[in-house]
């Protein structure tokens, strides 16, 4: 199925829509998303599954880089940090001898000490997420998944269990990983806000994100399958997999890891009964037939601010087809 | 009374040498004296009422600025803070709508991280400067003159009470004081090392700092002032005023806001007891009939590494001879 490439935005006026998101990929289609919605129309529910603690500062990868993302902020080139930022205190971290593995810019350092600061007075990580991604003029709802701790690790087979940074940034996502584990993620709770942003969703849009490492965690959060499960409206997801690679990170990668098929195809069924629909690459077109759920292809590698616009526009369009 | 530089540091080699400093003069004291003791033999007690919390992290202005200059990474033309250092951190605060008042460098952040990490995980504030300066190649003794918290304040005309630092950075010390409050000071024991460095030392120098805000400080924590009065050698100050004026900061300012002659004669005065005689600049060499110690005059400003090393110099060998 191809669709024409809409543009007048006030076909969606009176949506409000909800993305599942995890970081670079998502964040790219949340902004397309927030670009062509109302203000206040568009809430962002974010893996936090990655989040650590490091120095002492408590690290939101996924959350920062979906709010310097809304705000135009964010790295034009890496897609997550800060542009124009620089690594003056990893430089001496170094000079003290530490390995000074993961990098934090100077200028994220901001972020994460304001965070950081706040949550030790007594603030949850819902409350200051809003507090931040306000004070930097973005207006689409950020929420964490959840105010409790959930940690994604991988069961690796070189080096045993990791911490997700651990196996992602410090280990490249090179040691093959047997299985994911979501600590602590039965227990938790949605944050405030989640599960009603989910109620009174007109279209609920998961995020071309690693359905493994980014989206399950929320997933797992307690009762969000269920909430998916018992939605009333469509919910679609754009693939992070073009032509049998990952657009990003390792998704493809982990997916054979795990036995599942690297492919839109696997895409759609890893998620199943949970989405209506899925937006394939036109790579992808001939995997359709193969593909259970009603598929759209189209041109979703977002280059520009101008694909994301158009890729969300896209998005948003088959959503209210399917909704019909 | 003058004295010939001496260039022999031989003569130096049996002596072990405490050293109170605050900011920036008493470091450019204390490199010199590191420079020209045998490594070890200097032990710097800190200054640590202006340490302070700012974004959640415990900052040491005066210990730092000791740790740099000894480490040979100060500022070169501040005399604190780091080298080549950038403020993106505190950009990205003003981002953020804070006011940043106090300027941590992105490199000195580093040094924070790890100070506030530590001292959550347990570890004493000697404890983590001691770490610190060591991974910096610092072979001095680098102690806080606790490990307890002081809070230097300041009751001021204007204001009324101030910390420290909300006085001395953010209001540039203008607001006149009345009075200085040493918060904490008559209960916090030395740090550990303190006491054993005072009762082994073959002679103690008191650096060019601000007496009020950065060597009363030291002298009110617990035994202090009696270790120092029952000294079994001869302790020296370098005086902070030239000519009137201090050398840097508000040492002349606040000493005339709270009546007290702000001069070499003052400086005197102020340690009374406490000090065998006192460094002078040779444009207060008139004064030194109205001192009531001893004094020596010199060229005491400190431009140059080798003027550090020149006054160590001077005040190691004048001690020498107030000792016999």
């Amino acid at each position: 199925m191809a669709l024409n490439t809409m543009t007048d935005d006030s076909a969606f006026a009176n949506e409000r829509v909800v993305a599942l998101a995890g970081g670079v990929g998502g964040a790219k289609l949340a902004d397309g998303l927030a670009r062509v919605l109302p203000p206040g129309a568009l809430t962002v529910i974010v893996n936090t599954g990655d989040d650590f603690t490091h120095y002492g500062l408590h690290v939101s990868p996924d959350l920062d880089t979906v709010m310097y993302t809304l705000a135009g902020i964010a790295h034009p080139v890496n897609g997550w940090g800060l542009a124009d930022d620089t690594r003056q205190m990893i430089e001496m971290m170094k000079r003290y001898g530490d390995e000074a593995w993961f990098g934090l810019g100077d200028r994220d350092l901001a972020t994460n000490l304001l965070r950081t600061h706040a949550l030790a007075n007594g603030w949850s990580l819902s409350q200051i997420t809003h507090d931040l991604a306000s004070r930097l003029g973005v207006t689409s709802h950020l929420l964490p998944m959840s105010d409790m701790s959930v940690a994604t690790n991988v069961d690796t087979i070189e080096m045993g269990i990791l911490k997700f940074q651990e196996y992602f940034v410090r280990h490249r996502w090179q040691p093959v990983v047997k299985r994911v584990l979501y600590e602590g993620a039965e227990s938790a709770y949605p944050a405030p806000g989640v599960k009603e942003a989910l109620e009174t969703a007109t279209m609920i849009v998961i995020c071309p994100s690693n359905p493994v490492l980014s989206v399950e965690p929320i997933l797992r959060v307690q009762g969000m399958r269920a909430a998916l499960e018992a939605r009333t409206v469509p919910c679609v997801v754009v693939s992070p997999i073009v032509a049998g690679a990952a657009l990003k990170g390792p998704a493809a990668k982990l997916m054979a890891e795990l036995d599942l098929e690297p492919s839109v195809i696997g895409i759609a069924d890893y998620y199943g009964r949970l989405i209506d629909g899925i937006v394939i690459d036109n790579e992808d077109s001939a995997s359709s037939q193969h593909i259970k759920q009603p598929s759209l292809a189209s041109n979703i590698v977002m280059r520009e601010v101008t694909d994301r616009v158009r890729v969300a526009r896209e998005v948003l369009a088959w959503n209210k087809e399917l909704m019909r």
